[in-house]
């Protein structure tokens, strides 16, 4: 009770030390890779599988001081920089990472890559290969038969990647929600290669109301008819379905307090609520209208895929949570939102709990601040001291 | 985080506490009545509305040991006992209502009334006029030519089947969720009437993030080309948009440690995720199964109007909260649940804290069970005590 007043206070203390901690905005450049016959972990070969990736920093001699960032659900490989001075806004987590900044570019390589079937595929800026890809055997989009993928399969893609780079060792992964997942899993599939884990927003495995959670965003899209099985790349997409399900998603990333905070004026003025049914509050109407905005960037089937990689998401990806922990090396830092109405923090705590029980060495820290799933992004500023102080600790 | 695991650990206590509370089961009656010209807050006149109600007890020969229980938004009047001894269940508060119960029948005279706009216009034991029914001045159905209603209006229907009855006065007011609405709003409205509220799963006004979370799922029948702006009922009924909606309040009305308790080796055993996006989890499918299921039983308008009147409610209906206080008299008992996803502790904390701003007396005591906001329902067993002491006190 005592955090939740505790949190609300330090709002305005949260965003201040967010915005100090912004500096110097560096520019980045996209890059392309390519891996031939890539086998998933369902047993599927992908003959050609393209992915983006960006870096920042200069990787030192050693090829020692690796930093590799996982992106979230929706996002990209553009953790921080800007590719064009112009551009309106940087990468996500640019609060923290940049010459200077937390994760230090001067010190550290910083780099991140693209995820497969990343749902940005209309960004020019992102290269991916998904359901949304031209299928070499068929001449057709993939569709649903491109194979279900994992937290692993994705691991596995990075590796490769880096192998290509002649990295061999990671001075840290770190990633937010879905990036939170591979951050963790590439440190039991690859326990001698990894350092540091930061996790942010993130849990060991996703219990069974995330399962369903992610499930009844899924089925948004399964049941408009649009959807048609996947097959829809030569008609309408299935944009309703879109639509609902991110209004879902985004009620549930941003908790009371945010809205409270920003609508509350709004909602009030609303007098159309009180005698017309048809009409609803500003409050709801954004969340849609945002929503259906948002529904016409992402590709629904890649959206699918990565929710079922979350759906699928438990670190080893073995029998047990406790099997998938038993391999780790690495230093773990876990960053949790408290008013997390997605991952919430009893999710964290549980996971920490089992690798404290296992002599893991883990930094439990919680992130206060009034969005709740979204502060892994916005708020991920006021943990800059503790971050840094992890990366740094030998 | 020590009351998330208290919870959790006294689950089995909980359980059984609710069985061992659960005693005879009475047969009730169901009633009909009739208010003639009934005018809502919004200005509407209704020529005729019909609600059913029914009681168990006796009313005195001071007509002073009424309690009145008004119900949650997909509820009815039948509070407790049943129609029938075949009946497969009883009413929904049975674990604490009834000859020697908490709420013992032996000493009161317990009544409920169906809500105006009622979401179980198939069910033949209930009684309600809402967009389902037939406008005598047009002949066809309201659809969304019937008022908005809100908890007040509410207030008003039962208080003119109370003056029929000749109470004047009422032991106690109790309900959850929309119920602790209503229970509420009866003590700001008549405050010499009323000398004890029991609010379950409840709070003092719909904050913002209520609004647009009761907001999302009403989009979900709005959305669905089938509701045409509620004008349905001579052609297909908008049940895809209404189980959509209803998968979303059935997911938000269970926590994480229920889904937990009950999918767990079942979710583990599904391979068809694993290997085709076409596929989900069992706990998924039976989300989507139940609100299939249930969207056939419900007038999707009815439930539009229902939910409007929770998103509107704010004690008093004033300009804030704080005036809407000021009348009260009563006692109140809030009873919030633990892991409630839709009306959270913070959010009954948030109206005891400016209950006791204003000397009224308050008694607050917190439901530890795994469901959430279903356990204002399903777990009030383990609150017994507290509320046969409350309704007691002098």
């Amino acid at each position: 009770m005592k955090h939740r007043i505790f949190a609300f206070t330090f709002f305005v203390i949260c965003i201040f030390s967010t915005i100090t901690s912004y500096g110097e905005t560096a520019i980045v450049e996209k890059k392309k890779f390519v891996i031939e016959n890539f086998k998933t972990m369902s047993g599927t070969t992908l003959p050609e599988l393209l992915v983006g990736w960006q870096s920042m920093g200069t990787l030192n001699s050693t090829k020692s001081n690796v930093i590799l960032v996982s992106h979230y659900l929706l996002g990209t490989s553009h953790f921080a920089g800007k590719y064009n001075p112009d551009d309106k806004r940087a990468g996500y987590w640019d609060y923290i990472i940049g010459p200077g900044k937390a994760v230090d570019t001067n010190k550290y390589f910083v780099l991140s890559i693209d995820s497969p079937a990343n749902a940005n595929t209309k960004n020019p800026n992102v290269f991916t290969t998904g359901p949304a890809s031209i299928n070499p055997e068929t001449g057709k989009q993939y569709g649903t038969d491109f194979p279900v993928i994992t937290a692993r399969d994705v691991v596995n893609v990075q590796h490769v990647l880096l192998s290509h780079l002649g990295i061999n060792e990671l001075h840290a992964t770190m990633g937010a929600s879905m990036g939170s997942h591979i951050s963790l899993e590439w440190a039991s599939a690859f326990p001698e290669m990894v350092k540091r884990v930061i996790s942010v927003v993130g849990h060991g495995e996703s219990n069974v109301w995330s399962q369903t959670q992610l499930g009844t965003w899924g089925a948004s899209i399964r049941n408009d008819p649009n959807w048609n099985k996947g097959d829809y790349y030569d008609g309408a997409y299935p944009s309703d379905g879109m639509a609902e399900s991110l209004s879902h998603l985004f009620l549930a990333a941003n908790h009371g307090h945010a809205y409270e905070k920003k609508f509350k004026a709004a909602n009030a003025q609303n007098r159309e609520p009180w005698i017309d049914i048809k009409e609803d509050f500003e409050s709801t109407n954004l969340i849609y209208d945002l929503a259906v905005k948002r529904a016409a960037i992402y590709d629904p089937n890649s959206y699918l895929y990565l929710l079922r990689l979350c759906q699928l998401f438990r670190l080893g990806h073995g029998d047990s949570l406790e099997a998938g922990i038993k391999p780790l090396k690495a230093k773990i830092l876990l960053l949790p939102s408290e008013f997390d109405e997605i991952i919430g923090p009893y999710m964290t705590e549980n996971f920490r709990n089992l690798l404290i029980r296992q002599n893991k060495h883990v930094v439990y820290d919680e992130i206060y601040a009034p969005w709740g799933h979204l502060d892994g992004i916005i708020a991920i500023g006021t943990k800059a001291d503790v971050i840094s102080k992890f990366l740094d600790e030998t």
